[in-house]
Formats: structure tokens, C-alpha cells, sequence
């Protein structure tokens, strides 16, 4: 395990960065700017170590693209590393800045630049929750977005998300379509803004922030029903796993989530503890509500309704899905930090037989919490399972033992995109495509561990 | 073969049936009732010889549910059959009175009795194409429907249909939750109103109106798209399938129909002749126009894309849906009466292999027209393939062989339910109902062949 270890004085001349900047706000202080440098990498007991000591030198929060230019100019003059990060919410320390420099704070480009029925044009630093609230008015929502919808930014999900609420019925963003453009700044002396529209926008999705800084953002717009939160208690995980696998394959229902996750995951469920009794396993989803009906004839009497409400994202409301995708991990962390996670990948055509393997070879060890998605056109199941933490090694082979069986592994413990994102990985030439827009290399140096820089 | 004799005169008590009918509009000219008798059975040339004679002896045109009611009454007490119908643009004679007795006109039931967003409640007898005019002031459209649309009704089609344009998105109407609700009026001395919901209303799914008359229906709605009309042609139908496939499979373009049809077929296409270039294979698709851009970067460059026009459906107009489904087979019967067709279901495990094995097995015999669809959750191809006819010997070999390699077929060239709708049909216990709300096998005695009437 490397520490990253903060160097003991900057080797940036920050002085000539803040000069070079004129009037972009910046934020010099160390204590504002060693809590900016840090996203929600602790999940990992590994990175929580590796990255503790990781900090910007400073942080730039730009007011418009043309500050963005300003200090992509700047950092490229003065050979400053710089690290874009708006939310925050990253779980593969997608925003810390291992080299440190400057920290990016992308969430002053808030505005939606414009709409029409199925597509808006954002700025890439707008919040998710604002966004819907801005779509919504016209009855359209993102086709999907991450359980930290309510803090996380339309920038940050593409950089550094996959999916989420909403990929069982669209699939992820790496699917086509589902990002039909991005704007970018080049990290060069003289930056140049490039428009990268269907494919091309591929190079931008989960870089984590590495091939061009992402400015703005066009989105294909889903119909915003009102959807219900609706919670079904089982007796066992694979009944709870049957039934949702029904829901997700009934084309007929239109939903959004469709989550089963093990006893005795649900206990730590705070606010919905009281929908999930002690030793059910539970299936989580969101339905639209015309439809809620159809998707109780699918369930045909399974399990027992325990929780259903309009899905509420309101402030002193939880909706549920914050307790879905990461967020489940998040609520047992609350109260107990000896736990960790994986992100995986089952194979669609042996579904229920790795599942059921891998329950077998890990109880009690590797708890399950699937999430129903579609997968290139597929129905199968990202997991996210709650994995009882002993050691590294450990943690390791159980990672080597399901990617022996088919199951792939996006590690959330390591610190490369390369080692960390794979399945989840865009198919474009994301290397390649930094040699253009980062020849220096820095944008976060480190984070795509394969590239040399050219220049 | 049996040929349905008329019988030399009607054993039924019509002057006492047209009294017990007080004010309920009818029609007796044999003219007319001979005409409105029949519908696009003749697709099959088999079918063309068996059901020639086939004519019922009174047309009965109720008004509203309440001379629905009045006339099954009547034909209870009378002991006289009745044969639903509509539009009249089944393919299977559904709506041929096979033992004569009364025509049941459900055209004047055509009201919208109300709409709330992503569902519509309407009488049964409403034109398909003036339904979505209703619903698309709303931003809504029904998730799917027949390339008949523009003649056919809603009850026609949950009647006598199965699935269409849409179920590319939303599989079949037999999907749970593609038909919400069914009104039904029992064939009884004293007839009962069902209202039948979610499941149950699978039972008068496909079932050609032989398990009660239905009045009403609540279908499912879909957001409205600005649909899109695009040809592409291919130098060889394989290319076709296989753009059509990655289209299919592509869960961020948002379409409606996925259409790969075969040369020489694509030359039978009137109006559209000039997009289908000689020798060319082409994919017929309808893409929502915000994602237009993401459908061209699935094709990839594959192709030529010869036609793109939003998708027109007024008087004087034709829509591309009208050269899909079993309209291909129309268009080429229009000039050309010695072809027929087949309805087949490709396995989805094996969709490749099975439909390059059909073609290389019936090679200039059986043209491909695929569909692609949803079913059960996955996508797979249903098919309407050209058949160049022989005699009916060889059209049985070559839907033997066709189930013998795991292709399922609905024939639709043998008069009942049973042996036709096959895959087609509803996963419910239309026969056991049919004893409940039809005990004497008054709707359309014949068509439901296993049917005994219980009184």
C-alpha cells in the first residue's frame, strides 16, 4: 500500500497561479482547502488509509467557462496540477488530488442553458436535485442519476458516476444516448474548448475528471412520472431477489429501482428501519405511480408491502433512494465502520447461478444488495454487497475468487481508473483522447495511471 | 380442408330477435351484412378458400353498453350466435361469424371516458388513430398498436391483436400491465357487467372476442415522442438484421419500431419505393426525434439511410408503420396474390443461429421481415415472413420444420383460437372463463375450438 504523502512544501508557485487568475474567486486557506481536497473515498478501509494525506494547494471555484479557461491556462503555464470537483460524492477518490494543486470547485457553472421536450443543456457544475426541479416544470427528469442526487453535480456523475436510479430501464451512461454531448476545456497554454457530441462524449464519462474539464453537459430527458418509493419484506434474500428480478424483466412496468438487499443489511435502514422488520430481506423500488397496480400483479402475492409513498427529495425528507446503490453501504458505515463494499457485475446468462455461488462461498462475509439494471441491452445485476472487513489480503482474494467465476469487479479500493473502473469504463479511447486535451498531464496526475505525458 | 357452408336458410329467430331489439340500430340487407362479414382473412390462401361462405345474418350497431347488453340478452334467450367486431383487420378471420347469427358492430362504443397522465379509460369500439389524437393532447400515446391504426379500434386490437409498433419498448399486450382494465358484458339470459383488472383482464387478451363482449377498456400510456420515419438500406439483409439488432439492444435510443425486411420485398413498397433502392435490404425504423443523432451513431455508418420524415398519419398520408408488421405482407399482396406469410417467434437465446438456419433452409421460399421485439423481458424477433405459396402441403412442412428448429409459430392459416394464436396467446384460463361469462358458445361458436358449452 503507498501513502501519499503531502509533499512537505509545494513545489507549485501558487503566488503566480493567484496572480495569473486576477479576479477568479480562489480559497487559500489550509484548513477550508484540506477538507475540499476530500471525497467519500473512506468507504475504502484501503484508500482510507492510502489517501488520508492527499490536499490541494489551493482551491479555484470559476464563475463561468471563461474562468475555466483562465485557470486551465494558467495551470498549464505554471505546470500546476489540477483537479476538478464539485460534490464530492465520489467512493474511488475520484476528486482528491493526488499530486495536489489546484482543486477545481465546478459548482459556480449552475445554470441549465436550455430545454426542450427530452433534451437540456446544463452547465456541468449544476446540482442533480436543481436540475430535475428545472426539467420537471416542462415533465421531463434525467434519465438516471446516483442515490447522491440531493449534493452530487450532472458534472461529477458523468465524470465520475456510471448509473444508477433509473439504468434498469435505460442502462448505464455508457450506452449511446445516454450523454449526447459534452463541452470541454483543454488543459493547455492556450486551452481550447472542444464539443464532443453521441460517441466522441464517451472520452469524458467516469474519466474521473482527467481528459478535458467538462463545462457543459447535453442530457436526453426521460418523462418525469411521480414515482412511488415501495418497500417488500421477504422471509429469505433469494425470494426477495425472484421477485425483483420479475419486476425488472416486466417491460410492462415502468420503474426506476429495483433493489434486493440481504438481511441484516436493513436494520441499519435509520428513518425506514420501521419498514424493515428484523430478519426480512428487502426489495427496494421506485414505480411510477399510474402503474403501481401492475407492478403489484407482478409481486402476485410475494412478499409483504411494508412502506410505499410518494418518493419525497424535499429538505427533512429521505427518499428511498438514499438507501439504494451506494447509499445502502453509507446508512450501516453511519454506525459502524468495519464494514466495506465491492461494485459488481453479474453475467446476464448465468444470473441466478453466480448470485446464488457467490452467496454461498461468502456468507455472513459478503452480504448481498443487488441493484437491477440494464447492461447493453440486457437485464442483469450491479451489486453492491456490504463485505465484513478483516484485511487487505482478504479483501483481495475475495475480489480474485469473483472474477475467477465471472463476476466482474470494478474495485472500489484502489486509486487508477485503470485498476478501479473496468467494467464500468466507457468504450472510447479515453488515453488517447488525454494526449490531446492533457498533454502535460495535469489533469490529477495519477488518477489515469497509464498515460505518460507527451509534452 | 372444411369449407364453412352458409347454411340454406338461417335456422334463427332474427324477426324475433330485431323485436326483442326495440330501438337498437341494425342492418339486414345480405348485401351489406355479407361485406361487413368478412375481414383480411384472405392473407391466407387457405383460409381465403375454408371461410369464402362464410356470412352472418344481421348486423346489430349498439350504441352505448346498455345495447350491448339488450342484444346479448336477446341472443341468449334466442339462442343466437354473435360475433364481435370492429375495424375487421384481422389477419385470422377473428371476426368472421363462423355459425352466421349476428354481427355485433362495436363502432358507435367510441368514446374517451376519461384520462389521467400515463393511463386512458375508453369504450372498446374507439379508432385507434382518433384515441391518440385524444391522448396526445396530453402528451400521452398508447405504448403500442397495430399497423391497422389507422382503421382498426382498440378493443379489435386487445381482442384480436397482439402486440405492433411499441413492443419493440414494451413487449406484448400479454405483458402484465400492458392492459389495465377490461369491461366485459356476459352472453347470459340475463347478462352481468365484469370489470376485470390488471391479470384478469389477460382473459379476454387474443381470445377474438370469444370469452364476453367488452365495453371498455384502461390502457397504459406512454409519453408521446415526435416520431421519426427512417429507412436504411443494406446490401445484404444480414447487415440489416444486425443494425436492427444493435438498435434493438440499444436501451438510450428511444424507438418504436426495429424493422429489418429483405430484398426483393422492399420493391412492393409504393409510395416509398424511391427510399427502397433494387436489390437493397432495409431496416424500417421509428425513432422519438430528440435521439435521432444517438439511432445514427448505433448504425455507425452502416447503411443508407434513404428515407427520414416525421412520421405522418393524416388522410392522404402513409405512415412507414403501414409497410410493417403484417402491412409488408399487404403491400406486396396489393399487386401479387400468390404469396401468403407466416407469424413466427425467434427464441432470444438463440436469434441469431435460428434465423440465419431459416434462411438457408427456405431460401427464396421465405422471405425474412423481422420484428423486433421485447418478450418476457428480453429482446428477440418476432416475424412476418413472405411465403412464396405452393399448396398447403408444403406451407404445413414448412411450419413444421420451423417448430421443429425451436421457431415458434402462431399459423395463421387454421380458423381457431387454439390452433392460431399459440405464443400469442394470454397466460390465463380463457377456456375456463369462457364457461363463466359465455356458458351456451354464443360468442362465435367454432373459433374457440375446445370449448363445450356448459348449458
Amino acid at each position: 500500500m503507498a501513502i501519499h504523502q503531502p509533499l512537505p512544501a509545494p513545489p507549485y508557485d501558487i503566488a503566480g497561479l493567484v496572480e495569473a487568475l486576477g479576479d477568479v474567486p480562489v480559497v487559500t486557506e489550509p484548513v477550508v482547502v484540506r477538507r475540499r481536497s476530500r471525497d467519500f473515498f473512506w468507504y475504502s478501509p484501503i484508500l482510507a488509509e492510502e489517501l488520508k494525506a492527499v490536499a490541494g494547494d489551493i482551491i479555484v471555484k470559476p464563475r463561468n467557462e471563461a474562468d475555466v479557461v483562465r485557470t486551465a491556462a494558467a495551470c498549464a503555464r505554471l505546470r500546476i496540477p489540477l483537479t476538478v470537483r464539485a460534490g464530492g460524492t465520489g467512493n474511488y477518490g475520484q476528486a482528491m488530488p493526488l499530486a495536489g494543486g489546484v482543486l477545481l470547485d465546478m459548482t459556480g457553472l449552475d445554470q441549465v442553458l436550455w430545454q426542450k421536450p427530452g433534451i437540456v443543456r446544463v452547465q456541468a457544475g449544476m446540482n442533480l436535485l436543481s436540475l430535475d426541479k428545472a426539467t420537471r416544470e416542462n415533465g421531463f427528469e434525467l434519465r438516471m442519476h446516483p442515490s447522491t442526487k440531493r449534493t452530487a453535480t450532472v458534472g461529477g456523475f458523468v465524470a465520475g458516476g456510471s448509473g444508477g436510479i433509473g439504468s434498469v430501464a435505460y442502462g448505464g451512461l455508457r450506452e449511446p444516448g445516454n450523454i449526447l454531448a459534452a463541452r470541454i476545456v483543454t488543459v493547455e497554454e492556450e486551452p481550447r474548448i472542444l464539443e464532443l457530441r453521441q460517441d466522441a462524449a464517451q472520452k469524458v464519462n467516469r474519466a474521473y475528471g482527467t481528459t478535458g474539464i467538462i463545462t457543459e453537459l447535453e442530457m436526453p430527458l426521460a418523462p418525469a412520472w411521480p414515482w412511488i418509493d415501495v418497500i417488500v419484506a421477504f422471509d429469505s434474500f433469494w425470494e426477495a431477489f425472484e421477485a425483483g428480478r420479475a419486476v425488472a424483466m416486466a417491460d410492462g412496468v415502468v420503474k426506476k429501482l429495483v433493489t434486493p438487499i440481504a438481511a441484516p443489511i436493513p436494520s441499519y435502514f435509520g428513518a425506514l428501519k420501521s419498514a424493515c422488520p428484523e430478519g426480512k430481506s428487502i426489495l427496494a423500488c421506485m414505480i411510477a405511480e399510474p402503474f403501481l397496480d401492475s407492478f403489484k400483479a407482478v409481486l402476485a402475492g410475494r412478499g409483504t408491502v411494508t412502506h410505499e409513498a410518494p418518493s419525497e427529495e424535499g429538505p427533512g425528507q429521505v427518499p428511498l433512494y438514499e438507501y439504494s446503490w451506494n447509499h445502502t453501504t453509507l446508512q450501516w458505515l453511519k454506525t459502524d465502520r468495519s464494514i466495506t463494499y465491492l461494485q459488481l457485475l453479474y453475467p446476464h446468462d448465468r444470473l441466478e447461478e453466480s448470485v446464488r455461488l457467490m452467496m454461498e462461498m461468502f456468507e455472513g462475509e459478503v452480504l448481498p444488495h443487488l441493484e437491477f439494471i440494464r447492461f447493453a441491452g440486457r437485464i442483469t445485476c450491479s451489486a453492491l454487497p456490504i463485505v465484513r472487513y478483516t484485511t487487505p489480503e482478504r479483501l483481495n482474494e475475495i475480489i480474485a475468487l469473483h472474477e475467477e467465476h465471472g463476476v466482474l469487479v470494478a474495485n472500489p479500493h484502489v486509486v487508477s481508473l485503470e485498476d478501479g473502473s473496468r467494467h464500468k469504463r466507457a468504450d472510447a479511447d479515453q488515453l488517447g483522447f488525454k494526449a490531446e486535451v492533457d498533454p502535460m498531464g495535469l489533469l490529477n496526475p495519477g488518477k489515469m495511471r497509464s498515460f505518460v505525458p507527451v509534452r
